[in-house]
């Protein structure tokens, strides 16, 4: 991320990549690093704007946060990728399965209910990644 | 609702009937009945779909249901007269309005600006509304 | 319509002015004459092309096409002015007020709630418009 | 769909399997079989109140009700996986190719070119998976 | 704009209002002192971050990024103030009402009639309210 | 294109194919040629609409019709194939990567940060699939 190095100087731009990690974990990084190549202000847009200062104020718990980003993701249907994070995200902040597909669930009502199927398969993919990668080698390795 | 008098003796109607009364009050009420006239089936989902089935699941908080529909309205943004009608009821349940701002706000990441500062107007008409209608009579008539 | 006077001489325009005429009347005429003003190629692409060309194919039936329109007018949720010119266009070919309600309602499912609520708004309003012309000057008077 | 067990006897879901059938085939239940793992709610409303409620109702003729879900679904832009389920269920319907092809193509007036040519690529799918199906086994061997 | 007080101090936060009295004038400079009143973080974002960080950046001209940003919001379908607002913001950068009229004309093939349709009625007001504030009193009293 | 045949004795469509060969190149064309198998009528109109009448017109530079497309294609989140496109148009236009990535930027503004993040990815791929080729065979055998 050579080209966004000024702003890892910045308290914002530094707050932002805490969240990120404590949300996100490595793979979130990793993603933002993957666009600074190409977007670097955008990249660093993410991680100052969203994370940095939104994310960070204290009137939503995070949460309440994840919960709302995860409706929204849903509803714009075009989100895919992101929301898919989010779930991640979601899961990383204890939020459960169940409490994930609820929330899905519920926006079909609001979005129709492609938006809610297609973004119940994006969760289910989630879910079976983070089972494959939860699965010691042992267990596979004997299947 | 003379069209819509059948479903009112089905147990996921009233349930219905019962939560949409307890989050958006009678002014909830009223636009479902206006709405009746010309779809009777449309309103009669509404109740004993969206709010008979789906907001009486027991696996989100009443709360936690309402930031993810505001966010959700917010992120349509054609979705005006749902999203102040959502706003109501999530001040019914006990949200505070810096915490429907602050969903709003967030709301700036995933659906952009417009969708935000257009949610933010209907916002602000909402608590204005409020205020008004709390005023007691003798202090707008000293105004 | 002075600066769009050339397409006139056009049998695409023509034949698309034609079909226009006979599905939105004298009101979808001048809708399109007041565009004319400020952007007069748009209104000539509305009449040459939608009306001209895609309307006038075998393929589907008037009433089909309409039913196809209503339904994407809805689903947009942004397009609750063309929703109501083309629900006066659907009633003006024999579409019953029933049958555009049920295909409103229907839109509740792909598009969400809120769509399909405002979507059967704008329809009221198409209706008590067409009621309140049709009312002959007498009984106006008499109430 | 063990979990999905119980609406099983409930006339609604009972009817709504029996729409589903009839219009998508088995693979439409297979699709809902697979998204009740993961979220089994959101497929049972798919299947009561989508196909078992709202399907039902005489107002429109399935024909009317597919050509404004093919409508629908392309409008959306985000909906290309139930598209082109809901295309396949068109030409079960005995809607043809052209009829498809049709309601798309005037889809771009609407929701403008891009969606009508993704559209147009789903249904293109559709057809060629069908052809290839329909093929006799002598004929692919002879290939 | 009380409670957005302490961002004036930063350098972003300055040149973004500078950027934004530029592009908007003083009713832009309102609008978002309204705002501000409802959600201070929001106009503070919308002041150091759209007109600070992103227009402030040498990539492309203010012409041309105003271009993109009139695009944008009439392709959005549901940010009419917005999209008033851009092309005030276009006038005054010296785009003539034409090239607004025909980059709203493209938007047809992409965003689809409607939302051209609209926007190009937002666009009819923006220009009938400047003429009605650039004619001189007199020539206003003799007509 | 056997079917599409008539038009291409229509001077509409002769100088859209001149056009959308210009800004395209064969990868244009051979993309319409595929969607006429399937959509011939839809095939005309994009050449003999969008580039025949549209972008012919003088009232902007083809550059500037070009960043108003990118702008509109991913504000839009579903048309990433077009986006894809018509970021190949621009940089056959002389529009470089670095212009391309700035419209984009200034897209999470507007349309949000996932659309935003989403179209990076698909200039992304344009970038990367323009760089394969250029390569000299020997650069790649030596690799």
């Amino acid at each position: 991320m050579a080209k966004a190095a000024k702003p890892r100087s910045d308290a914002r731009y530094r707050k932002g990549l805490s969240a990120l990690k404590r949300i996100h974990g490595d793979a979130g990084v990793a993603v933002l690093e993957t666009l600074a190549k190409t977007a670097p202000k955008l990249s660093e847009f993410v991680i100052a704007f969203a994370f940095g200062e939104i994310y960070a104020r204290p009137q939503l718990s995070l949460r309440e946060r994840q919960i709302a980003t995860v409706a929204s993701c849903a509803t714009l249907g075009h989100a895919l990728p992101q929301l898919k994070s989010h779930i991640n995200g979601a899961l990383n902040l204890g939020i459960t399965e169940d409490e994930i597909v609820e929330i899905l669930t519920q926006m079909a009502v609001y979005a129709g209910f492609p938006a809610a199927l297609n973004a119940v398969g994006a969760a289910a993919e989630v879910f079976a990644a983070r089972r494959a990668k939860a699965k010691p080698r042992t267990a596979r390795t004997a299947k």
